[in-house]
């Protein structure tokens, strides 16, 4: 798929097709991850995959607003490691993932877990105390019925300005 | 340019050719960050758009570690206002940005800003101080002789884990 047309049509999935994921496109969603650019070249990234329906049952009920990580067929926990920038090198990683798999005709939803949630998630992965789990994100192809119409979007000019603050973009 | 090669190929990128970039491929950029997904949907993307060349140079000489911002055609500001997760809502943004740059024949460079430099930057584009400037993205296109081998990467197995932390991926 196309870069800029990938980029247009991506929405956020959070229903999947039980069709289990192949591991040529699994290693697919891995290596945009590993080739995300990071903090001086911290590759801080730690990657859990997930494709046991009992793990994914009890991550979904662990995760308050994300219960539908049990309805999906793959999920991978993002764990960082000494990152100077683990919420930006985390964020980085995770949307090249995210594109990967939209162009893949999968889909996928961030979860954002409470401290409480990443502690217990964290215990159900066996991930080591001294490093910081991010997210887990749920992946699958989407349905058929899938109607992502995407969340609205504000102006560009309300988002842009133009060589200082307080010039709105025009263009 | 396909999504998968786009993510194979991208390379960090601190050199570029003199010319400009048009309003149109600009518009692709700044769509890019403002298609990215957030916290919320709060979309709390500020960009500056900077292309005067007095600016330019002034930010080059602020950024200690990002003086080739000095002799890009562009540069993006990356401000949040209101954000839950700034860093990670950021960098989600910022690196759809990259990868839409890269699809076009350009490239850019992460610079991270001490909190005394984010502070002058925000000077000299009137960002408001209740707002969170996060970097200044040079943008460009690629030189002729542009020969980005990449950061090596640590090996899959090193990053990645099966079902639970401590089994290593061996796809």
């Amino acid at each position: 798929m196309d870069v800029y047309e990938c980029l247009r049509s991506r929405r956020t999935v959070r229903e999947f097709k039980p069709d289990p994921v192949s591991d040529e496109t699994l290693a697919k969603i891995l290596s945009a991850a590993r080739w995300a650019p990071s903090s001086r070249n911290q590759q801080p990234w730690r990657l859990v995959v997930i494709r046991l329906a009992e793990t994914l049952a009890q991550i979904g009920e662990t995760a308050r607003t994300g219960s539908f990580i049990a309805r999906a067929p793959l999920a991978i926990a993002l764990v960082m490691e000494n990152a100077d920038q683990p919420q930006m090198d985390g964020g980085r990683a995770l949307q090249q993932m995210e594109i990967m798999a939209w162009a893949e005709g999968m889909g996928t939803c961030f979860v954002t877990l409470t401290e409480d949630e990443r502690r217990r998630v964290s215990e159900i992965l066996n991930i080591p105390e001294t490093m910081e789990l991010i997210t887990v994100l749920p992946f699958g192809y989407r349905r058929d019925d899938f109607r992502g119409r995407g969340a609205p979007r504000l102006p560009m000019s309300d988002m842009v300005h133009v060589e200082a603050f307080g010039n709105p973009y025009g263009g």
